[in-house]
């Protein structure tokens, strides 16, 4: 089977131009088929205040009310998505930029949590692999923003985490899926203030353990929960740590890897 | 050969949302391959003014300096990009949206005008016409924000009347191409304040005639000289008219046709 990489970035790299470059260009190095999927940044956040918007909260998680749904459609979709598509083009790595609502990519529904309404949340219901395949057959590398919609015109923020995620599992049967989740630390560590700490290869048995004890970072819990989910649908290789490191991250020189035992 | 429409509409019907979604309705059921190519509209400014980004004119014309360069990506691209194929994936029209810099599309160059600094305006240099009819022998319908590249990693506005056109030309040969420009008015007028006085079929005889005599609204002048350029490019037919009007201006029972004599 043909290697694809999924690649996962958020804002820690996206609000550093400098650092987003590089990581750009260790990305656009890395041969053979690959999708990059984005989260947002800090300029979110700068046109959501400078509209007055305001941004509200339902224990700690942002709602999305249709004025943000607006500026993250604007700075995700927009103008993260291209600025990022153009970064590689200048690179010579043809690219296309999307969200979940192109070639009907990621269909979704309004999210109800726990009786608490996050406004225009979507819940992921299905990937169109037909279109990121006709895609990735014509050897583009994907852009993609958590953006989806519900199939009635309605857009929806979606967690980027979880839209790597699901597109990684469509892709599992008919390439050797790798996931990459990038974030602002160098991987799982067993000391959240340490980075010397990291563990190099973290089993279900381990990460187990290491919740019964307390000692995963409450933040890392989703994401690593969701890892292991992925893992389990087929996705061969699972990698986190930071943008910064990406060579060394696949190459399993820094980082986590994510295994089963 | 299959007939091809590319279609140009503006900020009057991407303000108003219910002629907008009006639009899209006709504009869906028209069968067959169709590009839409969207300007942008009051969003943008009202987005730059809360940003605080000074909107510079030199001779009447807006300059693209980096922080509108960033609103017209946000609110062009993202925004009523997305929002234009939500809906159209509502009608059971398979979209995709995107951009010049995606699947290098549209390659251009930062224009100088007379010695004038627009800033980051695009002159189009090419069009990727492959990618496009990649995307149409799919059966997408494509709709295209009218943002470019440098293919060094900056993005430039474009004028989206030359964006339709520059695409609409890139597809002779192949399609029988229709062209259909949608603005705030009928069609080409001999009197712009009387609408009775819509011109059905324009010939550059003609036009050359009234622009003689002054009788066409400068504002027209740059559409129309367009307009008559692709048609000596081979463009079969286009059309001049509003977009509430769409299915009886492509049938010609509304508008302005253009046409040789």
């Amino acid at each position: 089977m043909e290697k694809l990489f999924i690649v996962k970035i958020g804002g820690n790299i996206i609000d550093d131009e400098e650092k987003l470059s590089a990581f750009l260009m260790s990305f656009s190095e890395l041969e053979g088929k690959k999708i990059l999927v984005h989260g947002g940044g800090k300029l979110a956040t700068r046109v959501a205040e400078a509209l007055g918007t305001p941004q509200k909260m339902i224990d700690g998680r942002r709602v999305t009310d249709p004025e943000t749904l607006k500026v993250i459609t604007m700075v995700y979709a927009g103008y993260i998505n291209k600025n990022i598509v153009a970064k590689l083009q200048a690179l010579k790595t043809d690219s296309i930029g999307i969200c979940g609502v192109d070639g009907n990519l990621i269909s979704a529904h309004k999210r109800i949590v726990k009786d608490h309404d996050y406004g225009f949340v979507g819940h992921i219901d299905s990937v169109n692999f037909q279109f990121l395949n006709d895609l990735l057959s014509k050897d583009f590398t994907i852009v993609i923003a958590p953006v989806t919609h519900n199939s009635e015109g309605i857009l929806l923020n979606t967690n980027a985490d979880t839209v790597a995620n699901e597109i990684a599992k469509s892709c599992t049967g008919i390439f050797d899926v790798s996931l990459v989740y990038c974030f602002e630390k160098s991987g799982v560590m067993t000391d959240a203030d340490d980075e010397s700490t990291v563990i190099s290869e973290l089993t279900r048995r381990v990460y187990e353990e290491m919740k019964a004890s307390g000692k995963v970072f409450a933040g890392m819990i989703p994401k690593l929960d969701n890892a292991f989910n992925a893992l389990e649908s087929g996705i061969k290789n699972i990698y986190i740590g930071k943008a910064e490191n990406f060579s060394a991250l696949i190459n399993l020189k820094s980082g986590t890897r994510i295994s089963f035992e």
